[in-house]
């Protein structure tokens, strides 16, 4: 509970910054509405779980990484919800940006939100400056060409496209991005941090599969059917309902056992287990108990 | 003439990396095409000028913070081009990414300019991390909320804008960026670089204004008259042709007051006269010799 307030108050913070007085106020007001009221916060409980398993219980430097990380993913969902990609009106159970603001500002909250992600990142990095060149490049990694979450997306303008690549990018690296970047914050060596992510990251995507193929807009927030109906790779086509959920529930236990032996490695393992039994849609998940 | 090739190898450098194996190729062609063949190139060769004049003739420092400034640039005009914007299907005399690529792609291609700027000044900040953090929030500063150039272009989904305000921030303020770069990669004090920005930014803006109204397409390699289409605020309605002209050969020699003492300073002087000269169009420069 402590760590989502203080994700929450960081967050407001960086927003508030973006918002001062000489800013354009409807742009400001698309920010907000981007960013407020959230999702799980997924990434960024992730990025300071791990900070905190390797030592770094309160860092600020783990802390810009990990609302650096969700401002890039509220970014990313600005865009895949315009018109020209998805179409979705509905978001978090309310109206997309774009529908409550128009494109021209659902564009510029995108950008501005990703440039907002990198002054996060700065500030935070003066505490300990040799840590940023790192820090920085895992997360324009995760989100950058040739293989973020940018990339991702772009595949779906592609005649064809490789669909591990396809989700790595899409998803999976903004997950690896936040593991990563909790090491680095906590001065470790992020290499044995990737398979975390990485695991996390196709758990993740499977479920937003499943969600998609076997929820209702109610449960989801934002509109269901989509994969199919612009013909995206999704696992379920592939392994159907009973299939995918099997493979979430193997992925999970392959991130469990992804955690690096740490100080904090115990206590991680069954927030990940936990966290990760979420993600499925209810149903699914209670009739698999 | 080396400035220029090293401007456009080292922007090659950082495209190419963009376009690995692993990149969808679509994409990287956008992103390629929204950065090559360039326009002047005005804020690099500043920025690396600025460095230069404060002693650092050839630091990897200034030049990732050119390079930097160079694509953020690059990427604003890709979704200033969007048809919800400016709706422009020329730019630099060829079709606007948008116009090649489609939408989806170009709103993609500017996403990942922006991630791949701060890409640049990480790597680049490596061998100074000390100096990255004021670097990296000047760049953002110019560039994002609440006063860079994003909210500049936010300003015109605004019911008023301040015209002042609103120049600051679409040009002046990415000037700015460049010249405050310059120093602090260079180690000097970014304070008094300012003023040179902010005077070089509001004379390019009167130059674009009177390229808008007076020039044509051929020469602009962009549509012309989209000031008055889209009632945008600009110079050359409020002060005539003649007044508009007036007022950028005031702030060019304002450029040239505001260049700080510095070792470079008698060089750096010419070099903004002579830089600067050249942005009128080429008949008014003309007829007012």
């Amino acid at each position: 509970m402590a760590t989502t307030l203080r994700i929450e108050a960081a967050l407001e913070g960086a927003i508030a910054r973006a918002a001062a007085s000489e800013a354009p106020p409807r742009l400001a007001s698309a920010m907000r509405h981007a960013v407020f009221p959230g999702g799980a916060r997924l990434r960024p409980h992730l990025c300071l779980a791990v900070a905190a398993a390797c030592g770094d219980e309160d860092g600020a430097l783990a802390e810009g990484a990990a609302i650096a990380i969700e401002l890039l993913h509220c970014a990313s969902l600005v865009h895949d919800d315009l018109p020209c990609f998805d179409d979705a009106d509905l978001r978090r159970g309310q109206p997309s940006v774009h529908a409550a603001f128009g494109q021209p500002l659902a564009v510029l909250a995108g950008d501005a939100l990703i440039i907002l992600a990198f002054d996060v990142l700065a500030r935070a990095g003066a505490v300990a400056p040799a840590r940023l060149p790192l820090l920085l490049t895992s997360v324009t990694r995760g989100v950058g060409m040739p293989g973020g979450i940018v990339a991702g997306q772009a595949w779906e303008s592609e005649p064809e496209a490789p669909v591990e690549t396809y989700h790595r990018a899409k998803t999976g690296a903004l997950f690896v991005a936040a593991t990563t970047c909790g090491a680095i914050a906590a001065g470790s060596n992020p290499g044995p941090w990737r398979a975390l992510g990485d695991a996390l990251g196709c758990a993740y995507q499977v479920a937003d599969d499943l969600a998609d193929a076997a929820s209702s807009p109610e449960i989801c927030g934002k509109p269901i059917g989509r994969d199919a109906a612009l013909h995206r790779p999704s696992l379920v086509a592939e392994l159907g309902l009973d299939g995918a959920f099997a493979r979430l529930q193997s992925l999970v236990a392959q991130a469990v056992a992804a955690v690096p032996d740490c100080d904090g490695a115990k206590g991680l393992r069954d927030l990940v287990q936990m966290q990760a039994t979420r993600l499925a849609p209810g149903h699914l998940a209670r009739s698999a108990a």
